[in-house]
């Protein structure tokens, strides 16, 4: 990589030499896309070892949204970070974790573009990581690297940074400060105003945005929202993406004898509350993931046509995935991935029911515990998914309460099912075509040499409704992240190729937006 | 309880005014019987607060038989304990866990008797636990008492002392040696030379006590081998058991995809290896506990009329512990619980995947485990339940393998288990009406008052086979916990008045076995 820095720079974010060309011979917008490659490329090559040292130095910082001091830490962190490209900043909360929002003016510009992105990431199982997830691992491959080493060196696209939120969702603040450096530092103008919604509880269903949303929605007032989040396709092909699923976590109990049991004096006289989680968890949905649940589909929306022309357009990774995941089966009886996602999901998360291997203990629990993740799609609202669940529990002969039941409650009934509902919001989906969609497509057209893929929906879930409810503008994501980057797992990680190449099409984002 | 010492003392094991009175009036075997009721009776109440801190100390050692340091600390603390009565020991291993083998002989004795107990515990989980497992708590209901004090008063046999191993299986070692101290101290003549096998890894399914017997069967011969594990029958009666089911575990790891996946990008296209291992899980049995798997089943015994009739002699005690159980249904379709442990049982003991409430991660995991805890009756054979259950594990669709499997097979089948099995044992059961059977139980109903029940089979596993196969002795059980001794899980206690009534059913056997 030393021997060609200017080679790995360029393919880094998805330039050939060919195209450079190619854009040096066209008209003034061209010349304009030139110019601030250029910028972004120079920016790269003089830098790189900040960038490096920036993304580190964020991802040290531990960020799961329910330790308070640990937001509040990323917060200002962010703050300064931001204060020092010009952005005025205030950090803010309506009682959960906080938010910054935050703007910085172009003079002359008459339109703004407000940038959502989130700096709370999932919590961790440290014991499952390769390297810790909070200590920011550079790795080639498997090989790790000098922090310090690295910052000297161009770096290679393929080089990853292992940590929490590498992924999802901390690089966007970082492309977009060295975004406007490199352009700040060519002398290149942004066209729009720039403010931002950087959230601190997305992870958790970002449980205060709405209130946030209502206090502040003249302050967040814009043309278009572009959403930061998420992953790119699986091609590795940029796409611009038009909605999200919705979501809701539920807790599950199922009970037990009131006290643990020996397995050997007890079993198969008292039975496992185990046995009975499962067998009712396998009625929700069949092998290939169709749910079976009464009345749960009623309010799904049918796909449209522009909807299936779109999908129809990107190319099938399907085979792809299944290989480099060492699947040897997939659910959807034959669709294909992007087709899947345009359904809900019953997602069993987490399942806890005594220890395994070296912890197995020969008893017969008090409680089995299960976690769902239930990603929901247009129309579907929450309240009838809470309803269409309980009642199918019900159905299959459970008690259902909502809170911890009494003795008496669990001495009367031959299943009781503790059901404690989490977060939850609906699903959102805007049009295919519409004029900020038309213009975004344009810019990274021009930008990448290539027409971005248009996708409906992502599988992930954004609490994108309440923007689309609170704020009066087009909404359009815009992934960066390498789609295995692990979000959520463990090693979570970012190709710093994605990172790299975000700055410039952020760049171009902020230098054509605003131009007619 | 201060102001009835005597009373609470007598009713802690079981005896009543009424009793001692009616056996004043006996013969000549009553009136030794009733000079042993009245040294046990002094003992306690003159030694009662060393009792307690002599279990309390034994207790204070964790003894969780993976770690061999701890066992060795135990082993040598018991060594030392028995030495000062008078026993001759030797602490040997086989590559496993340490065990104890000791003898004490009686002049002029020419019968043996040789009793087994295990001195280490399941694993613990001390995040469960309301105490600190390895930090003995002395309760009265849920008052805790001040040990120092407690030493001072008479014992409430209704106190309970919470910790591992406190029920299963270390009080043997302080009740015998108490039934030791009294007689020598009231200068009462053993009737046998007492022999000892102390088991450092029972818990663990004992996998070297076959090398140890094989090689120390000289040493442990005698004419009776009494073990000493396990609870009293839930109706708190005194029982003579005469079996014990088999037992092996396995642990099942179930492939999902090779990396985590975000549950929204890929839930319903990527397959949850946790709904797979549910469904398979759930084809092993019916909700009534009755095995689904082909061929399980062929090797079983029938339950013989002697059996029958033993079982129907027990006080029935489902309705009882339902109650108390706070259980809304059991298993066995209407199957006293003496009978349902008659059969084979399947329990599903520990199930690991993913997170839950909290710790819930949005992800599609790439295993899914579970630890099975098989119970055996006679005459099922290990090979014979390995094989059943792998072959069912192939026609419900897998490919069954005992390695890790490498990506290749993992991409060619549309399910992938691995089953690694851990140790495994037989069931035993021995004759209800043998001779020394039949000697034990004149020797209780003596010492008690009444007949102890005789119960076929112990619901939990003991490695009795291999005694029966190694050693050429009659092989009873005689439990001395107390059911609720919350036995492998949370909370292990051992209520006080079990403790105390040992001591004299231990001194009795010691009497009166030798006797013609």
């Amino acid at each position: 990589m030393l021997n060609h820095p200017t080679f790995a720079t360029l393919s880094a974010f998805g330039l050939s030499s060919a195209l450079l060309v190619a854009s040096i011979q066209s008209h003034g917008a061209a010349e304009d896309t030139q110019q601030l490659q250029a910028a972004v490329t120079g920016h790269i090559a003089a830098h790189g070892g900040t960038i490096l040292s920036d993304f580190r130095e964020l991802l040290s910082m531990p960020n799961v949204s329910t330790s308070l001091p640990d937001m509040q830490k990323n917060a200002a962190w962010i703050a300064d970070y931001i204060g020092e490209r010009g952005f005025n900043s205030k950090t803010v909360s309506a009682g959960g974790a906080p938010y910054i929002l935050a703007e910085r003016s172009t003079p002359g510009a008459t339109k703004t573009v407000l940038i959502y992105a989130h700096f709370d990431g999932q919590p961790v199982e440290p014991a499952d990581w390769k390297t810790p997830p909070f200590e920011p691992t550079l790795k080639n491959g498997e090989n790790t690297l000098d922090w310090e080493t690295a910052q000297k060196q161009s770096i290679d696209p393929e080089w990853r940074v292992y940590a929490r939120s590498a992924g999802d969702d901390k690089a966007p603040v970082i492309a977009l400060m060295h975004a406007i450096d490199a352009m700040d530092d060519a002398g290149l103008d942004a066209s729009v105003n720039i403010k931002l919604i950087l959230d601190g509880e997305e992870e958790f269903g970002s449980p205060t945005v709405e209130q946030i949303l209502k206090e502040h929605a003249d302050y967040l007032s814009a043309d278009v929202l572009l959403f930061c989040d998420g992953p790119m396709h699986q091609s590795g092909l940029r796409q611009l993406v038009f909605g999200v699923r919705g979501d809701i976590g539920v807790n599950l109990t199922l009970y037990g004898p009131s006290r643990p049991l020996h397995s050997g004096h007890y079993g198969n006289w008292a039975p496992h509350p185990t046995d009975a989680l499962m067998r009712l968890l396998a009625t929700m949905k069949d092998m290939d993931g169709n749910i079976q649940v009464a009345g749960y589909l009623d309010q799904v929306t049918p796909i449209s046509e522009a909807e299936q022309v779109a999908i129809a357009a990107i190319p099938s990774v399907d085979a792809q995935l299944q290989d480099a995941l060492s699947l040897g089966r997939v659910e959807g009886a034959g669709e294909r991935i992007e087709m899947t996602i345009m359904r809900p999901a019953i997602n069993i998360v987490g399942f806890q029911a005594g220890g395994v291997d070296d912890q197995a203990r020969n008893i017969i629990l008090s409680k089995a515990r299960a976690s769902l993740d239930l990603r929901l799609v247009p129309v579907q609202t929450i309240d009838h998914v809470k309803q269409t669940i309980e009642a199918h529990f019900k159905n299959q002969g459970f008690y259902v309460t909502n809170n911890e039941p009494s003795e008496e409650i669990l001495r009367n009934n031959p299943g009781v099912i503790k059901v404690d509902w989490t977060g939850g919001y609906p699903a959102y989906r805007s049009d295919l075509n519409g004029e900020a969609a038309n213009k975004l497509t344009a810019i990274l057209t021009e930008y990448d040499g290539k027409t971005p893929l248009l996708s409906p929906t992502l599988g992930g879930s954004l609490p994108i409704h309440l923007f689309d409810q609170e704020l009066d503008m087009p909404i359009v994501l815009l992934p960066i992240a390498n789609h295995d980057n692990n979000q959520h797992g463990r090693d979570e990680n970012m190709r710093l190729g994605n990172l790299l190449s975000a700055i410039g099409v952020y760049a171009a984002v902020l230098q054509e937006f605003g131009r007619d």
